[in-house]
């Protein structure tokens, strides 16, 4: 257990976000901001391992659903969290116990962090998928049996909906369809579970993993160090079953991206400099899905990438890649459990359109 | 109190509620089939008057929302009515005591009489606008203070919704939304109510006054007398408040439809044969909304209009118009009720983006 209070924490959690959101999840900015307000008002987010808590204990993820771009324009209050918690008692009848991330890597990383804070009431160090996701149904929670509804979602005017569906993958179409009716931005708890479940199905010490992240390229800057190779360096421990690679240094050349069925599609193209040719390319669906050198996938969903500007290593989202920047490209390995075969049946390659097996970063990019 | 149990019961009663659904409301078909099945299986519906209920009983209107056609193409099964019933009554926890329609017009007028007949619950003689219109917010009810939501949404396999708005027109964008993401065909208990409340807040008798419609029909035709004479005689009572005139009787000369943001659009337009520049026109939104007679607003929404066969008096939904059909069109009058200040603002021509103030049909076209 330890306690989160200062706003470096908040602002090393929303940069290692940022990176493990491989490109999507939404702006981690906004969680920040709610985050240093309870510090500000005195409050801190105390985070727990979920082996610290009794077997039924009551866990629920709470998250955001709905367009990053509402939640940065249209900030809700934090009394919308208190009701949302309020109401998700009632609703199942429970007090809860702990709070946990659904996705630890974008914009709902840091906001279960925020309303634990509001409420006084712990936060798992784990998360659903040690990434971000587009969808409901891509967590281990889901994999293995926890399933996202019962949900009670919530807008900030006070309209309130369950959802209790068939499958998750069902869930998560009529949670959007609920989410699109109120404007694209409401709040949610999902995946009520108890602690055993939360200890046997969630992807652990994500929170940690994230600061760490975030720390570890602050204090590159801090040491004039090359803040990549840095963050590489602290990412790449074998020992650990953590892999990541450095694919690409270069330039980027083209950046591609539509809006088509609700989701943004793209591929941003860079060269080393050297020639016209495009060597380097990633093909984004809301996040960055698989990176390809000279035409060879070098990465590939659920495995991670991460597009960092190449001097700062900031962690750059797929909304932020200019023509002409400078970046430099990691591959870094999923948690083991969201290699397994039957995680890759609900977000592998395959369930993005990708007609490509899944295969480690560490075997397409021997060292 | 009366029961139903005839299949001519039945087919009067899909024929009035055709006529009532002003063009609109879906196709009472489906519903007759629920109902007809019943009675084979030795069920009937039993029709209560408000007034014979409890002031505390608890009452709740059962409809589908969602698009006709898929209703049509797919059939549910009896038993999702079962587990409707069964999910309402455990989410407010109370028993049902008596069934009402929302809308008498169209699909959702006899669903809930066969609902009723399944599972022995009476149906209240009375319905929330007595006619048809495409907003849940749009009823009597809604407009005196009994709201569409919490209400409880469920479809064929299995998923299941609840939904509390903070107002019935919000409430509509949610409900809608859910049954669009579940194939646009969902069932739901809205407007839970007590016996006081359908006592003050329906508009009365209207299950019986869409069977004598049905009644009225089919026996002018047996009698070989006029059919449209008679339901026009029948239907222009003024010492009741109702009012019909008809409007026009001529060809289909254009049918104009598109669907836009959810709804029908269209334009039909009628002549009398005699010239080329068509003299009547119906504007539709999903409903028959306004009826003009060169140019001069002759009937207009809530005040309903029916176009019927011109021989056989069959009420014509706005699907069913073609090029070259012969037709009558009849105005009449909404109850009393859905024509005061408060309704119209609601439910009257502006709230459909027509430019002009209700006049009811009589003072339109004086006898």
């Amino acid at each position: 257990m330890y306690s989160m209070s200062t706003d470096l924490d908040v602002q090393d959690m929303a940069r290692g976000a940022a990176l493990l959101g491989s490109g999507g999840g939404g702006d981690p900015y906004i969680g920040e901001l709610y985050l240093r307000q309870q510090f500000s008002e005195g409050r801190s987010a105390c985070v727990v391992k979920a082996a610290e808590l009794a077997d039924d204990a009551f866990v629920v993820a709470i998250a955001g659903v709905g367009a990053p771009t509402v939640a940065l324009e249209n900030l809700v209050s934090t009394n919308m969290f208190l009701r949302l918690l309020e109401a998700s008692e009632n609703y199942y009848g429970r007090k809860i116990d702990a709070l946990i991330s659904a996705e630890i890597g974008g914009g709902n990383s840091i906001v279960p962090l925020a309303i634990g804070a509001l409420a006084g009431i712990p936060v798992i160090d784990a998360d659903g998928m040690g990434r971000a996701f587009p969808h409901l149904e891509m967590t281990t929670f889901s994999v293995y049996g926890c399933s996202a509804t019962p949900c009670v979602l919530i807008d900030e005017t006070g309209n309130l909906a369950h959802v209790l569906a068939t499958t998750d993958r069902i869930a998560e179409d009529m949670v959007r369809a609920v989410s699109d009716s109120l404007g694209a931005m409401i709040y949610g708890s999902f995946y009520p579970m108890s602690g055993r479940q939360a200890k046997q199905l969630a992807v652990h010490d994500t929170i940690t993993h994230t600061l760490e992240i975030g720390r570890c390229i602050r204090r590159a800057r801090e040491s004039q160090a090359d803040p990549v190779r840095g963050v590489l360096k602290f990412l790449d421990a074998p020992e650990q079953d953590r892999h990541a690679r450095e694919l690409f240094d270069g330039r980027i050349v083209d950046v591609g991206h539509e809006v088509r069925g609700g989701w943004r599609w793209g591929r941003v193209r860079i060269n080393s400099g050297k020639g016209d040719e495009p060597e380097f390319s990633i093909d984004i669906q809301n996040e960055y899905l698989v990176a390809r050198h000279k035409g060879r996938t070098v990465t590939i969903v659920p495995d991670l990438i991460a597009v960092l500007d190449a001097e700062s290593a900031e962690p750059l989202t797929g909304d932020m890649l200019r023509y002409g920047q400078r970046v430099r490209v990691i591959g870094y390995s999923a948690a083991p459990v969201m290699r397994r075969p039957e995680c890759l049946k609900v977000f592998g390659p395959r369930l993005f359109g990708i007609d490509e097996d899944f295969c480690g970063v560490e075997y397409l990019v021997p060292r």
